[in-house]
């Protein structure tokens, strides 16, 4: 991994998997591809992956299909890697943690939603690096690797070329965050515009 | 439509369509899968329908399977209307409105987020009512029905038995006001704590 900023084409891809939580890729996805949608200037692309083939029934039920195979992605600038329960089967998978790592070795940022920070963990990504998930799950964060100083109360952590954000919903400010730190703020702020972000909970 | 409240099934049936806005499913679709999955006790059923089965390609590329079709869908309770540039083809087509009011004669609430306003403007479902879309659609929508109230300022309007929510990401704070009406607002809070929606837009 190298560092980040400057113009030129960015390649998101975004991990889709069993049992992935419908909004921890839905989030980002919505930000980086309206992005990609209304300022095709800036050269940013993003896509969907999966380890195989065919359709996929998310944490919640609703059936996708991812745009390319672990066989066939176009070569992954930004890594988005999300969470839900599907994420459990994977720890501790070799054919997992040697993906994340060959995708992460050509990227210029590797990231993660929700508990896709255990898979980033469990490949040994988040040694040393302070980085955060979902509130439920810091615990079993900080025990999946060396030297992880889990920060529980951050919406997301951004350590340079490893960006994590906490759970499901705080995709959607880490990916703007990242409109902002690759394309600057003034067009993070009209990403923002587009999907009217300006949340306002009821409760 | 009738009034709500009280405890029950509630079945939320959410439209998809060619050209559907991501997030406009897909953060009301986590609100209200949350709450069904963590709280069964409520009652909550939560299911997507489509015109057609299929492969459905969403606005910004994700493609997506619904669990229905108009044909056999389980009762209505409550519609939720999603946005999105595949709305425009829908206004006008006489199919679109007879089935949106069948749904609509059947529900105890109809909800639209972002550009579904549109469709049910079009349909006479918000006629003399108050309403708000997508900020860089509230000419269009005003201009679709008789009286339509406009309220641009408005992140949803809750008109009883018919509540929309502005653009894209104002969906999921139209879905929490819903499990709040429907289960309390301490149910509301604990499905906001479930997807850590404590928002933080970082620009």
């Amino acid at each position: 991994m190298s560092g980040t900023g400057g113009a030129g084409a960015i390649g998101f891809g975004i991990a889709l998997f069993e049992g992935v939580e419908e909004l921890d890729w839905a989030g980002p996805w919505e930000v980086l591809g309206a992005w990609a949608h209304h300022f095709p200037e800036d050269g940013a692309r993003v896509w969907t992956m999966s380890r195989e083939p065919g359709v996929l029934t998310c944490a919640k039920g609703a059936r996708v299909l991812a745009d390319h195979t672990w066989g066939d992605h176009p070569a992954v600038d930004v890594l988005v890697y999300p969470g839900g329960r599907g994420t459990r089967p994977q720890l501790g998978d070799p054919a997992v943690r040697q993906w994340v790592r060959d995708v992460a070795a050509g990227a210029r940022v590797v990231t993660s939603v929700c508990t896709g920070a255990l898979v980033l963990a469990d490949a040994g990504l988040l040694d040393g690096r302070p980085a955060t998930t979902h509130w439920a799950s810091l615990e079993l964060l900080a025990g999946l690797g060396t030297g992880i100083e889990v920060r529980g109360q951050d919406r997301f952590v951004d350590d340079g070329d490893v960006v994590t954000a906490a759970g499901v919903s705080a995709g959607i400010d880490m990916a703007l965050h990242l409109v902002a730190r690759f394309a600057g703020v003034d067009r993070a702020r009209q990403v923002q515009e587009a999907i009217q972000y300006y949340p306002a909970p009821p409760v």
